[in-house]
Formats: C-alpha cells, structure tokens, sequence
C-alpha cells in the first residue's frame, strides 16, 4: 500500500488556497498510484482558529470544502483534518475520512488540552480503524496519540496520526522518539502528519514523519518547510538518519518562517524597525532581510544625547552590510519640548528618573508607528524574553510593534543567533556582540548595573519560567538568595506590562501571554 | 438548623486577608449559635488565580491557611473553598468541610468550562453528601450546579452550591430563576454563596442567595457588597421580594467595584487620565470620583489646534463640578516639532492623513503616562466597546492605560451611564450628553462622517459581538445589507489593536480579550 504524506503550509479561514493546495496533492498522489493521502489536523481551516471553531458559519465553510475535495478523489482515500460539529452541537476536531468520491465518515477527537486552541473544542469518541484496499489503518487526531492505550490492540496494520503540533525548542527530537518507542511498542507502521507554517505567534515546524515496526524511521520530512513524500509499505524501506537538531538553527528557522508568514498571510510585504545600535535589534534587522529580503526592511535610526558614538556607528555598519533604507531622526529636540511643556505639570519634580527615560523611550516609539502608519510598513517589536521577563521595556515606548521576533527568546539566546546569522561572514558587526548591554536611557547607563550578566540572569529566569521553580528550588541549585528573591519579584510585578504586548512568536512551551498567564492583581509571592 | 452564609471579598494569594475574613466570619457564627458557616468556592485563595493554580508552592499555602481555619472551628461545622491537588498531581476546585476543628474531607468539582479560570482546573469527583447535626446536606461546588441530575435523588435537606460566578449584563436575575426553579423542582432548600470584589478584569458581585422548598427567595445577599447572613433552616422563613435589577445601575455599580478594587488590591491610591470634553473621559472621570474621591483623581486637558471651544470649556466644567486636580498641555507646539523631524523620512507623503491624527494621540498618551510616572498614579484607559470593537482607537494614543473602566461597555450604553451619574443633579454638563461624538484630530470631524448614530452601528456591533450572528442573519434582522459588511469587516479587521489593550472591566459574557479570542492571522470573514 502506497501511502503520501502532504505536510502543507494552511492559512485561518483561506478555504480556497487551502482547498487548492489539498487537491494539488490528491492530484499528485492519484498519478503516482497512490493509495492512501494524508493531511494535518485542522488542514481545511487552518488552526488554531479560536472561537472561529464556535462559529457555524465557519463550521459550514469547512464542510463545503470538504465536499469539493472529495469529488476530487476518484479511486483513492483521503485523510484530512477539520473541525466538524458533533450531535451536540459541540465542535469536535476530526479527521475525515474520505475513498473513491464518498466521505465514509469522521474520526474524532477524544482528548482536549485545556489551553490554546484546544480550549475551542470539545472532546469527541477518540480513535477509530479504516480499511484502506483491505488494509487496516487506525487513525488518531492530535494529541489522542499520547494516549495509545485508546488504539492499541486493535491489530492494525499502520496508525496514522493526524497532528497540529506546534514548535518548541528540542520538540522536534522529542517528537521522534515518541513516534519511534510507539511503532516498535505497537509493531505497526506509524505515521505522523503535521501542519508547517506561521498563524500569529504560533509556529507548526511541519517535521511529519513515518517509522517502520521496528521503531526505525523510514521518511522524515523537512522541517520549516512544505514538503510531500511516497511511502510504499509493502517494501522494505531502508532507515534513514536523523538529522542533528541544531537548536539555535531551529530557533531561527522557526522565527524566520513565523514572521515571514505572519507578513504573507497578513498582507504585509514591508516591515521597519528601530535600530538602536544593541543586539536584539540587530538579530531582528537580520532576520527580517533573511525573511523578507533587504529591500522590504526599513529602519529608523533615533539618537539620544545618551546615545553613544559607537552606536550610531553600529547601527550603521548593519544598514551598510545588510543594504536596507534607513532614516535618522534624532529625539532631541522633541524630548525638550516635551519636557518644556510638562514642566509646569511636573512642577519641584525635576530630578531625572524613570518618567524621563521613559518619555525618549515613548517617543521612539510614537517616531516607529508614524513611519508604519505612512508607508504601510509592519513595525516589528525587538524586545527579548528576558527584559520582558524583568519589565526592562517601556510601555508604548520598545515595546511597541505588531510583532515580536524575540519576545520568547532569551538574551543569551540572541547572542546564540547573532552568531548563527554570522556564520557565513560578518553580517552583524563584531562590536554589537562584544559591547555591553545597554538601554541609553541615561548617561553611562549599563544592563549590569541592575543585576548580574545574562548567563546568570537568564538561568534564574529560565528555572522560574520554564521549569516551574520555586524560589526555595532556584536557590538549592546554588544561586545567590537575594538575587533570586529579587529576580522573582521583578518578574511577578511586571505582569501588567506583558500583558499588553504584540503577539510574540512562539519558540517555547510557555511564551509569555500565551501559554503562561497569571493574574495582575495578586499578592502571591510579595 | 442554623446556617450562616459569609459573602466577602478575597484577593488572589493573599492568604493571610482572606484568612483573617473568613475566621471573623467563623468566629461570629459561633457567637450566635451557627451550625454550619458556608464560603464561597476559592476563597482562600482568591479568583481567577489562572496559572497560580498549577503552583505547588501556591497550593501548599492553600493547606496551610486552610489548616489555620480548621483550628478555630470548634464545634461548629464549615465548608469553604480552595484548590487542591488530587492524586493525580492535577489541580481541582474543592470544599473543605471542617466539622468540630477536624478536615473531615473535601467535595470536588467534576464539571470545568474550558474557559477562563476554570481552563486552570480538572475535574474532580462531584457533588456529595455531608451530614450536620442530624441533616443531610449536598455540596455542589462551582458550575456544577447546572448538572443537577448529579446531586439530584439524593434525599437532601438541603442543597449548598459553592459558587465564584462572575457578574455579567442581567446575569443576577438569570441565577436568581435558575437556583428558584431548582430548589421547587428538587424540593429542597437550596443556598447559594457567591464572592464579592474585583481582580483585575473580573467582577463578582455576590448576589448569594437562599430559596426554601418551594422556590420563593428567604434571603438576598447585597450586590457588589461584603455581607453576612443567618437562616434557621427550622423556622418558617418568610418569602423576601426580588429588588428590581435595573441594568445601567448594576454596570455602574460593578465597575466602580472593579475600579476600586483594582486600584486597592494593586496598591495604588490615585488615578490619572485624559479629560477630552467627550462623554467616554466623562463618565470614567466620575466613576472615578465615586470610586476613590475627587481627591485621588487628576486629569490632564490636552488641546489641540482641532479641539473645538465647547470641549475645553465642558472639560473644565467638569472639573469644576467634581473638583478635580487638573493641568492643561497643549499638544501644538510638541505637534509641530514631531512633524518637522519627520518631514525627511515623510518626504513628498505631506498630505494629512490617519498618520498625522495618530500622532496627536500618541503625543496625548505620552504625556499621560510621564503624569501616570512621575507621581505613581494609575493611567485609566477611556475606551468603550463600541470603539474598540470599530478599531477607533489610536494604539498607544487613546488606547493607553493600565485599566479599561467602559471597554466592555457600548457607546450608547455610556450615554445610560452619564445619565445615571447625574441623577441626582448634573455632574456630567448637559452639553456633553447632547453634543456629537468626535475625536477631533482633523478640522470638523464627527464620528457619524463614516457610520450611522451609535444606536444603529450598536445593535449591529451587539448581534455580532453578543449573540454571534453571522452577517446574513443580521441583514435579515432588516439591517442595510452594505453596512453590515462594512462594520463586520472593521470588526475583525481590527483584531490586532484590541490584543494589545490592557484589562477590561467585564460586564458582559464576552468582553474582547477574555471571553472572544480570534485569531490575527485569518482569512474568514473577509
């Protein structure tokens, strides 16, 4: 039995590309003999759809769809993901299941995540066995596949597994050992469909996969990418290699594919950016022209009086090497006047602090959204995981943007990329990864003036966030208790500001905003 | 059998407070002869607690303080609220019932809507029986009142529901018919107790309430209030009248609850914002004042060349009628400056346009947050929902804040509000009730140049919104077919502005952000 696995790229709500695309790769399976062609969860709607999935209009748009593709699949059998009503009226994500024109039925989903998009459906009657030219295939959705106990023992000649799984740093590998342990415990085929593409913050990093009974695995598709493949399960198919994950390569990948994406599907085909001169803006230029190509990127460049010489320098050293458009507009004079015209407001308040350093902040970013607003470029936000973490960004000042490219990505992390993006030549200058952190908000102004260097800061974050710890775990791993009682205390207190941030890609399994929400108002840990 | 019900307000993780309340409660039924004292569903530690609900650490205070309580409930029999981790490591909504200082058990709650806080929770085991002196008594926790063929047939004598309902448009007096119909058909006395207060975004509005054998109501708790009461379950309890529940009083009265609570429970004891001379800026202005006192409430008048006379001159007469502390900026000269430094980058695209009015609101927001900075009070946002669900709003201009006081309210309802507010004598000038809305950013601009009166574009707003009526159901409601496409379209539109808004006062079943999530990325609709 030949079976094709379409690992596509689906648009929220684009019926017709998506259409167009399923039926491409039923046209190209039907004339290479194949028997059986399977898609992602949630192929014809594209997901995660949110309260689109509650909406029976939609709900109608997937199954007309589905209509037309089935006329298309005389003499073969079609596995494709959309969500579907149940007789309760309640939305249920289904594979259905479709052979010489005829939809034979639905295969459904039985285990929700209460988070994402998953908190949109309900669960349905879990996994179900098709025939398929007298072969038997047992066909789970989604995440009813950490559940094999729900479809094992039903000797089954292969599983397919219809998935919509997104990327998180080291899932892909995780993923693959899965799917190997479950074939060689299950001595069947197995089979894994994913989607691949950007939709908002979330990244589905494709990475579909086949394993043979012993585990072995027999076609990896790319990741980061479409892709399409033949399987003949009848033959022997000779093992393939894994491919070594790179993680600072996948990361990039990842954030590459999301925010092209997010331009495409959006209409966008220009993004700007503040260049300050700093690390984080750099990755970002970088990754932009990667994405997008120099000549769609346009940066602003906005000394202060704190600016230093060597980064106006920098900053323009990048412009140069990467070839983009860029202005300079120097704050200034703004910044007086606006002083100027709040000082009788302000009145004895004189003394320099946050509220002036905030006010340069602001008015950058009031400078970016005027730039965006007047050429219909996308503003692009630059701020990384950690000072997101700390709340080391000013409201409507560098937190501004449609999107954040780094926003679940830790500053040493940048650094990591810096250096992955010159790996071919200098493309971000030597100095940006070399100089000291800094905002420039007021004179001699040093990230490590606040706290310890990244390496250690990023390591207390990290165990707070990623991992869950408690401070009493972060200090037994051997950090400093009041650093640790500090850090805490910044994180806990800057949930307000996060919340009102841009979507941010999504390269972790708990990006801030998304999947990790916490109340404002609450005394715990104060 | 003398039952008490304690209906109070609770902070999120702050143990100790809660603590304290409900051992006051405690320790005054005892007082008066009490046999059972009932709390509401998560009071010890405070809801919607979201991701804190997965803390172990935060679970463990749960126990600690709910060990503390146990220790003062000497013959007297208690059932509160808390989460707790059941032996599958998950999280799950649970009563406590203390009798005679022991923890005799907990009751769990088996149904979780996947949404909001309960998104945080598993399900537990559901309702049971606990028996006081003799009686039969069956716990319900939660939503799980709304399966009462889970605790119905069960002989009770009465029934105890453990609610954290959050108040929502007439939602009172939609619990009141529920819980009066339930107790008639079931037979049994039925109580139900509910938390009071806000945090963050969401408000409870206790309404606790006790129903006898028949149905007919024996006790009404206060509404947006702490309050206690005692019912001798033995006594023939005279019926209690239903107050009428007028719907503009109750938003009024929730969101100065949830104003007031933000501002106490996050430790600030001003507030600032932007006084426009609109009805928006109006109406939150009062509030405000009726929330905190005049005292604690600054406003900033900040004129432009298009600011009509009438708006300064009705800004200041609020001012005056209130007795606000005020400055006025004017935006000009800082204007004219931004405009000059940008006239390079701008080049030949002189032309006035939705970029040269963002910048006044964004110069707007900037001065209002450095006011919100320099003298630590709160920045309240002015939005109302009719706008944010239009996309009328600047971001980073109008739309800053650090709470939303009207977003969940519609344009039309903020004109019931200001009515409201003066009904006992004009605090809000007549002017500003009769006058057309403008945000006056361009010379004569009024907000009905590009739709209909707000109470057309309100309706169509509100079936979309509220009911989740599909465009063709809307037309056949007799609404001009093009103008519903057009409103539609700006609506999802402008799903990318309304991610980025701070917390919103919730007073209705889908407050955007909260309760209706869409996705950015998306082809529907358009």
């Amino acid at each position: 039995m030949k079976v094709a696995i379409a690992q596509l790229n689906y648009t929220i709500g684009d019926f017709e590309t998506n259409k167009l695309k399923i039926i491409e790769a039923i046209e190209r399976s039907k004339s290479q003999g194949v028997d059986l062609v399977v898609f992602a969860e949630e192929a014809i709607s594209g997901a995660p759809a949110y309260d689109l999935l509650n909406k029976v209009n939609f709900l109608e748009l997937c199954e007309e769809t589905l209509v037309e593709i089935a006329a298309c699949c005389d003499n073969i059998a079609v596995l494709v993901g959309l969500p579907v009503q149940n007789g309760a009226s309640k939305t249920v994500s289904a594979a259905a299941f479709i052979k010489n024109r005829k939809i034979i039925g639905y295969i459904t989903r039985k285990y929700v995540v209460q988070r994402d998009d998953a908190t949109y459906l309900w669960g349905g009657e879990g996994s179900a066995m098709v025939e398929v030219n007298g072969r038997r295939v047992a066909v789970v959705v989604g995440e009813d596949v950490m559940h094999p106990a729900e479809f094992t023992g039903r000797d089954a000649d292969v599983v397919v597994n219809l998935g919509s799984t997104k990327y998180a740093r080291q899932r892909i590998e995780k993923r693959y050992d899965y799917f190997s342990g479950l074939a060689f415990r299950l001595g069947v085929h197995f089979i894994m469909v994913n989607q691949i593409g950007g939709n908002t913050d979330v990244i589905y990093d494709g990475s579909s996969a086949a394993f043979d009974r012993k585990g072995r695995p027999i076609a990896l598709l790319a990741s980061f990418d479409e892709d399409y493949r033949i399987i003949d399960l009848d033959r022997e198919n000779a093992p393939v290699e894994v491919p070594y994950q790179d993680k600072t390569r996948n990361v990039y990948k990842a954030l590459r594919l999301g925010l092209r994406d997010f331009l495409r599907k959006n209409g966008y085909s220009k993004v700007c950016l503040g260049l300050s001169g700093g690390i984080d803006s750099a990755v970002v230029a970088a990754l932009a022209v990667e994405a997008i190509g120099a000549e769609n990127v346009r940066v602003l460049l906005m000394p202060s009086e704190f600016s230093s010489d060597h980064s106006v320098e920098d900053a323009m050293q990048m412009v140069r090497s990467l070839g983009m458009q860029y202005d300079t507009v120097s704050i200034t004079d703004m910044y007086r006047v606006v002083l100027k015209d709040l000082a009788p407001v302000f009145g004895a308040r004189t003394e320099f602090g946050v509220t002036e350093e905030n006010i340069q902040a602001r008015i950058r970013g009031m400078l970016l959204m005027a730039l965006s607003n007047k050429f219909g470029h996308l503003l692009l936000n630059t701020s990384n995981k950690s000072e997101l973490a700390l709340g080391w960004c000013t409201l409507y000042g560098d937190s501004t943007g449609m999107l954040s490219v780094l926003g679940d990505v830790y500053k040493s992390e940048v650094f990591d990329l810096a250096r992955h993006i010159n790996r071919h030549g200098p493309i971000i200058p030597e100095n940006i990864l070399l100089k000291e952190p800094s905002a420039e908000l007021c004179p001699e102004q040093k990230d490590t003036d606040y706290l310890p260097p990244y390496d250690e800061t990023d390591s207390i974050i990290y165990r707070m966030i990623e991992e869950g710890q408690s401070r009493e775990e972060i200090v037994n791993a051997g950090f400093n208790v009041e650093l640790v009682r500090k850090i805490y205390g910044m994180i806990l207190r800057n949930e307000q500001k996060r919340y009102q941030l841009c979507p941010v890609l999504r390269v972790s399994t708990c990006p801030f905003g998304a999947l990790r929400v916490m109340p404002i108002t609450s005394k715990y840990g104060f």
